[in-house]
Parts: structure tokens; C-alpha cells; sequence
């Protein structure tokens, strides 16, 4: 079984790309080789009998996208993307890479020919206020941000080419990934993961938000099982409606601190100092909370059903490597 | 006042057109020019003291949009596009024409730098079945076409555009389009319209699906009162969300044949000849049936409420010219 993963050089791109060299097959067919793939040029991992390459291009540019595709691929990973701040400061940049790169993948998907499942990571920015309590499967995707509207119309292109049997696409609305590992970032979204990775380090974190803020959570972990569990699926069980919002535990930052003060103790959740900020906050407020992800949990899309899961997680895979 | 009208040509077009000549103003500021353009060339009506001028360009051709916008319209209205059935039989002429188009258009909008009103003409085809007995407004636009594919695209870029400042847009899916004059063709939604146009001509016409079958309708009169109503709205009280279901009359075909006898008489209904095409009733079973459209009503957007009101449209507007 031949893979490609776009974006590889990314948090998730290396995770997954980590995950599949551990187990070495999906769905029980043998991975034969690894096509990775980046806008910047990155080392690939050790793959031992596993064929492995990595590939710098840029995907919207003529060409680049049908060169990666030559090796027909079985499953296609298309993570690549610009982050939801970056295509909001950057309006041509964000359409360039995350439509029409997105676009371009799927013309050279269409033009091989081999109709190959495709793994594509949307958003839940697709979706814009105001919400429901707990937003269901069919509400709409009318979103806030230009990131959002590109992911609209990449789950509109995912979903068409698979109608027109051009691929076999499985679009995922990946929920906000905590704890990410690594610096604090600038993303608007950053506090959620700073305020439990930075004190589990022993530094001090930033709550700029009211513990009363919701949102739904799934680890790095839990968003590598979806792409794994969405490349083995069977593409009749999800049926035309291609593009799903995942399960995830939705929980206030309240409670975020709750379950690292169990996790990890009181003396670590001191660090974290509460300091409201208004650019940040009148976002928020505009981001989906909680999700019935009734489709998603039927075709058997699993999370983490506590935070104090994540956060173990967390410790597990990141904080102790 | 300056308006730019794409797709000007085709039946709504036309009949946007005369209604601008006939009325010389909207929301009370007269109409200087009224620039005409659709992919094939035609004739411009007579203007009188309104500066007319007709184009003929695909717009997906660069430089062609921006030599459209280059009067800065006060009014786009964007009616272009190719229809549903041409976009499933010709896959790469509906992503040029209703996708690559409409953003050049957008594109030429935002290089203009006046943010201008845009009208635009989406469809009830962005929603995808199963559907609830009564679509609410916030209902997922999932669709089961490249056509509606290529409007959920449209939609969404124009949604961002006009967040971002780029121009003030206004979508609107507009429900079938009933009764169309002119010749039956072979689109698979023509016989709502055959088995009024045909028999109130003497002519005998096919009903493929059974009387149970419900659709929501508005004249072209009602269309082109959206757009116009569009085009004269308050931008404000549209708010963020710039997509909007229509109201309209929901009746079963069986309703409207009911409605044909009490406008026409019972002579005329029993040129109807009831022949099932097993192809056209699997495609209907699909499409969307009754809207709340709770927040065009809101705005003020009309229709008619009755489906005799609609024959009543054609015969004056159309049967009787």
C-alpha cells in the first residue's frame, strides 16, 4: 500500500507519519512506501524496509501536484494547509495554498485516475455563529473566516469529486488539537494549550478568556487515530455526505484546570495567571462549543472522552519524549 | 446609479433588465447606465436616456472581469453561470464558468476598491438530501451536483468578500423558477413548468412524477423581485450571514394542477398526460421541498403565496406578450 501525506512537516504530518511507520500497515494491508510532502524541504524519518521520500513543492503551482500523484497512491493525506491566523493576514496566500493547492491535488487525483481514498483535514471554522448548544450534524457551514471558507470549499470539492467517483474522499472537521506541543504561538486558539503544557514544564501561562469559555478538545494523538481511522473506513458506511465533525470532549477552561490540577497538582495550576484580553475574548465568543458528532461516532471516529485523557496523553507522548 | 448585469442574456437577465428600464431607479436613486454581459453576444434593449451597453466575455478569462468593473458599478447583479444539467454533463465547463468566473468576478471586484453591492443568483441545489419536512435556514448546504457544489463555492467566497471589506454581497438560492417561458427543454425540473406553459397554449404535456411530488416555486416576476429587493437592501440587517433561502409557494404538483383548472379551466388540465420516467423521479426525490426561510421573510423579501397567483404571473407577463 502506497501513502501520501501532504503537509508532513507539520505537528500532525509528523505524528502521523510516526504512527504509520509504527504500525506499518492500515487496515491490514502493508505499507510499502511513504511519499512525504511539504511546502519547505524537511529530513525524513528513519523507515526501515518501508520506501520513504520527501517532496518540497508548492501545490497550487502547474505540475507540482501531478508529480506527487505519479506513484498513484492509495491513500492520500492532504494536510497542508495555511493556519486559520495566517490566511486571515494573508488573503491571496490562504486562497493560493488552501484552495486552489487543495484543488490542484484533487485535478492530479482525477487525472490519474485511480480513484484513491482521500483523507482531507477540514475545519470546524467552517462553521460561524451564532450556535446551538450542541451544534448537530446537519447545521450549516457558513463561516466567519476566510480559512473557514476555504475549508467549505475544499469539503465542496472533496465531496463532488467523490460523487463523480474521481476519488474516495473523507473530509474531517478536526476539532481544536490539545495539547500541542512545542513554544507558545501567537494563535488566537494558543491558551488552550499553553495553559496546560507551559505549567506541566514548570512555566508560567497566560488565561486570557473566562473559564466559562467552551470548546471541544481531541489530543494529537486522537487526531492521528481519525486520519488513520478515515483512511480505513469504508467509503459506502459514511454515504454522499462526505465531510463529518468529529466526537472530542467539550469542556469549559474551567474545567481544563480542574483536570490538571488532578493530573498534575495544585502547585503546577498556580501557574497559570488569568489575564483578560479583549482581541482575543470577542473572538472566542465566536467559536463552535459542543458537537453531536452522531454521524462520526457511528462510523466509530473515537476521542478522548475526558480532559484529564488528553493531558495524559499529552505527558505520554510529548512532555516524557 | 451604474449597474453591471452577467449573464444578461438569459431568461432572468432579460427580464432583470426591463424591469430596470421600466422602473429607472432603485431605492430611489436613479439608474445613469446599465452595462449588459453574458458569453455570447446579443442585443441591447432601448435605454432611452440610460446608457446601455452590451459585452460579450467569459469571465473566467483574465482581464474580462476587470474590464467589466472598470465603471465601478454601484450594482452587480451576477446572474452568469451554466446550469445544473450542463454542469453534471460538462464538468470542467461548470468549474470554469460558475466557479473560476465568479471568483474572477469577485477578484475585479476587489481590485476595483469600491465595494459594491453584488447580487447574487445561488440555488436551492446547494442543500443535499435526506431533508427535514421543512428546511430551517440554518440547515447544512451539502450538495449532490457540481452545480450546487460550484454555488456553495460561489456562496462562500462571497461571504468572505464581503466580510473582508472587498464588496457587499447578498446571495440568494433561489427556489424553481416557475413557470419558465419558452420551449420545454430537457432539463429534469422542466416539467413544473411543461404542464403549465404547454397546456395553457392548446399544446399536450408529459408529468413524469407523481402528483405527490413537492416543490417550492416563485415566478420569474417573484426572481427578479429578489434581486431587485437584494440590490436595494440594507447590508446591515443582513448581518454576517450573506446567503439566503427564499420563501415561496410549496405545493405539490398535484396543487398546481389543481391551481392550472381553477385559472384555465378543466379543458387545459386534461392536456396533461401522466407518462412515469423512472430517471427523472430518482433525481427529484433529492431535491429540497419546503424552506422556512425565516430570515428572507424577515427582510422582506416576497413571493407568491399561492400557486394560481404564479399562472397568473405567466399569463400576463409572458403568455399575453
Amino acid at each position: 500500500m502506497r501513502i501520501l501525506v501532504t503537509g508532513a512537516a507539520g505537528m500532525i504530518g509528523r505524528k502521523l507519519t510516526a504512527r504509520l511507520l509504527k504500525e506499518r500497515a492500515i487496515a491490514g494491508r502493508a505499507i510499502t512506501s511513504i511519499d512525504l510532502h511539504d511546502v519547505v524541504p524537511f529530513d525524513a524519518p528513519d523507515a526501515g524496509d518501508i520506501a520513504i521520500a520527501t517532496h518540497a513543492s508548492d501545490l497550487s503551482v502547474p505540475g507540482s501536484a501531478a508529480s506527487l500523484i505519479e506513484g498513484r497512491p492509495d491513500i492520500v493525506f492532504h494536510l497542508a494547509g495555511i493556519v486559520s491566523g495566517q490566511a486571515e493576514a494573508e488573503f491571496d496566500l490562504g486562497y493560493s495554498v488552501n484552495l486552489d493547492g487543495t484543488r490542484s491535488l484533487f485535478e492530479a487525483v482525477r487525472s490519474a485516475g485511480h480513484a484513491p481514498r482521500v483523507v482531507y483535514t477540514s475545519s470546524i471554522a467552517v462553521y460561524g455563529g451564532p450556535f446551538p448548544d450542541v451544534i448537530p450534524d446537519d447545521f450549516h457551514t457558513s463561516p466567519l473566516s476566510s480559512y473557514g471558507a476555504q475549508k467549505v470549499m475544499g469539503e465542496a470539492l472533496l465531496q463532488d469529486y467523490t460523487r463523480r467517483g474521481f476519488m474516495d474522499g473523507v473530509g474531517l472537521r478536526l476539532p481544536g488539537i490539545t495539547v500541542r506541543p512545542g513554544k507558545p504561538n501567537k494563535a488566537a486558539s494558543g491558551f488552550f494549550s499553553n495553559i496546560i503544557r507551559e505549567p506541566l514544564s514548570g512555566l508560567p501561562a497566560v488565561l486570557p478568556v473566562p473559564r466559562s469559555v467552551v470548546c471541544t478538545h481531541a489530543s494529537p494523538r486522537a487526531a492521528v487515530g481519525f486520519l488513520i481511522h478515515a483512511a480505513a473506513i469504508d467509503g459506502a458506511a459514511v454515504g454522499p455526505h462526505r465531510n463529518l465533525a468529529l466526537p472530542g470532549a467539550a469542556v469549559t477552561v474551567g474545567e481544563q484546570i480542574e483536570a490538571l490540577a488532578r493530573v498534575a497538582g495544585n502547585d503546577v495550576v498556580k501557574l497559570i495567571r488569568e489575564e483578560h484580553d479583549d482581541t482575543i475574548w470577542a473572538m472566542v465568543q465566536n467559536w463552535p462549543t459542543r458537537f453531536e458528532a452522531r454521524r462520526a461516532r457511528a462510523l466509530d471516529f473515537k476521542a478522548e472522552e475526558s480532559f484529564d485523557e488528553i493531558i495524559r496523553a499529552y505527558i505520554e507522548d510529548d512532555l516524557n519524549q
